[in-house]
């Protein structure tokens, strides 16, 4: 399976940065690191015959230039998807709160991207063990050798969808509030960054698991 | 400024949960509480005349039935919701990975909210400026009260929408993997949840700033 891709560096009418252009890139690294950083990403689609879309959270991996989406085949999203159903997948990730002295200016620091596509559904059977292994180890690392894989009838019952990574940009907000000019920039309030840190916290073992933690989730 | 709503738990062809139903929920309350501990939402929309969605993250805030964004007057997104443009609103918080023995059991503990509606742009001033403060407020308790707000040039260059919550569904995904059956239970491999917990890092004064750290977010 293979797609026709522009390179991300061609900014097409709807990757064109709008808001804040400043904050933006087109930059191929930097768009696949935030992908890449996200465990989960928003698609949005519209169904067919309707113009209202519907965007629902899903876990994502990537490798090389594709989005893989995976669940049931029943899956309506991934259903459509997979019928080439036009899409919009955001992904972002929040590193901080700014604060101002000024209401106004107060923000978030974040990094996202906005890709824009048409989805495939993946029938290769190596590909799709391919997609699920490495979702399993952008989870954990390693985890796909620590679990029993997919069986056959396992594999068909899931669809799996790659959306590629073409038409697509990033918006990145670093760094402290904007500096306060005039009469703001005495005003006695504190004004700086307060980071938001996502971190893994000690694990909880299933009722059934009789297995020890290994060491890497420790 | 009212919009005519049906309370949540009446379910429309649009929130009727599809998969996986014994994770999704219409109550108010739970919906509100998903709402309100999320910083983004996931905001997706056709432009006019157009099939294929744009989805974008934004900062939000709920007062009473309505999610509340804000932005420049000039923001595009905000302008065409203000027109009352279809939209859906996708929140969501990743809470946990979920580890099975099983590739393909493994999943993401999760809650997320999906809200279908139309925006309206809030025209009356004291409900913008209650709007702004709720927002700084939610990133930090009594901000709006330590800070500059907006003044009536500001206000007029800002444009908030109100989305109403009446047509929306939660759904959550808690507690450890499924368990697992037959051979699979006497696997060897370690099963159970990596909770994911974020948390506010040490404040980073803004380098104009000489105001001390107040203790609330020491």
């Amino acid at each position: 399976m293979k797609h026709a891709c522009v390179p991300t560096d061609h900014v097409t009418d709807r990757t064109v940065l709008r808001r804040k252009p400043g904050r933006g890139t087109h930059d191929r690294d930097a768009i696949v690191a935030i992908v890449d950083e996200a465990l989960v990403c928003h698609v949005g689609f519209c169904p067919p015959g309707e113009t209202t879309p519907c965007v629902l959270p899903t876990a994502h991996v990537r490798i090389d230039e594709h989005i893989y989406l995976h669940g049931a085949q029943s899956n309506r999203m991934l259903g459509q998807l997979a019928q080439g159903v036009a899409c919009c997948v955001a992904i972002t990730l929040v590193d901080g709160l700014v604060l101002s002295r000024v209401a106004l200016h107060h923000s978030v620091n974040y990094r996202s991207v906005v890709a824009f596509g048409h989805g495939t559904a993946v029938d290769d059977p190596e590909l799709k063990r391919r997609v699920l292994a490495a979702l399993l180890d952008k989870l954990c690392s390693g985890r796909s050798d620590a679990c029993r894989p997919p069986d056959d009838a396992e594999l068909a019952a899931t669809l799996v969808v790659a959306i590629p990574i073409c038409e697509a940009s990033a918006k990145i907000r670093q760094g402290p509030p904007l500096a306060d000019n005039g009469p703001d920039a005495t005003l006695p309030y504190w004004a700086g960054v307060i980071p938001l840190v996502t971190s893994r916290a000690t694990p909880e073992r299933a009722p059934d698991c009789l297995a020890a933690l290994p060491p890497e989730l420790g």
